[in-house]
């Protein structure tokens, strides 16, 4: 766990999130701005920054999770497709120094150009209760 | 190998790609409508249509190869930053059905909306000789 790394205080419990899937690994929360309706992050819960600094078994074991929960999303949500989407460094619009892999529900037509807007937090938390993994 | 399928095509040689990597498992090579400089695609050679159908044994061995070209893509380029991009489904903006990564170098306030520019053909070829890996 690093020091003053939101997501490590997420993963770790001791800041909130809107949880959908945990297991030893990862968890999966939604993104409170959120690029679309089910935006959600997979984070492993060990601390890496990005791509380039994280180990090739963790890489290994958080995309198989990325699967599973981008699975559970589409067909939760019915949409007609998604992105996977994961940023390395400020200038690619990484602002949480914390390795994170966004799944983006897509609608056809939508013409989504990945610009969030600030999310209504009572919208979030029915929408993680009705999303949560089992 | 899946008849018609473009990628399967060029991951057997067929049709020609501005190659930067290959190995047993994968083949890397230039898009050739960028969105930025050095935007390279990683596919299987093995045919899958997405995320969501593909193997998760096939899934980590590609993970793990897209973060060793994008170190080289980033180290060859000095780019200030990179995003992993994979597509799934027409409404998310895939455009060919066969499971690929685009590794997107970023440059600090290039404003980038992953909007592609159609492809200099003689310039991508120079580059894809300059970013080849051994």
């Amino acid at each position: 766990m690093k020091n003053n790394c939101i997501f490590c205080a997420i993963a770790a419990g001791e800041l909130p999130s809107f949880k959908i899937y945990e297991d030893d690994v990862v968890l999966a929360f939604l993104d409170i701005n959120p690029f679309s309706n089910g935006h959600v992050l997979v984070i492993p819960k060990n601390h890496s920054e990005g791509l380039l600094d994280a180990d090739d078994a963790l890489l290994s074991d958080v995309i198989v999770r990325v699967k599973k929960v981008a699975m559970h999303i589409k067909e939760s949500l019915s949409c007609d497709g998604f992105n996977i989407l994961q940023n390395n460094g400020e200038a690619a619009g990484q602002t949480v120094k914390h390795l994170h892999f966004h799944i983006v529900p897509r609608l056809a037509g939508d013409d989504l150009r990945f610009v969030s807007a600030k999310g209504d937090m009572e919208k979030l938390a029915a929408l993680a209760e009705s999303l949560r993994m089992a």
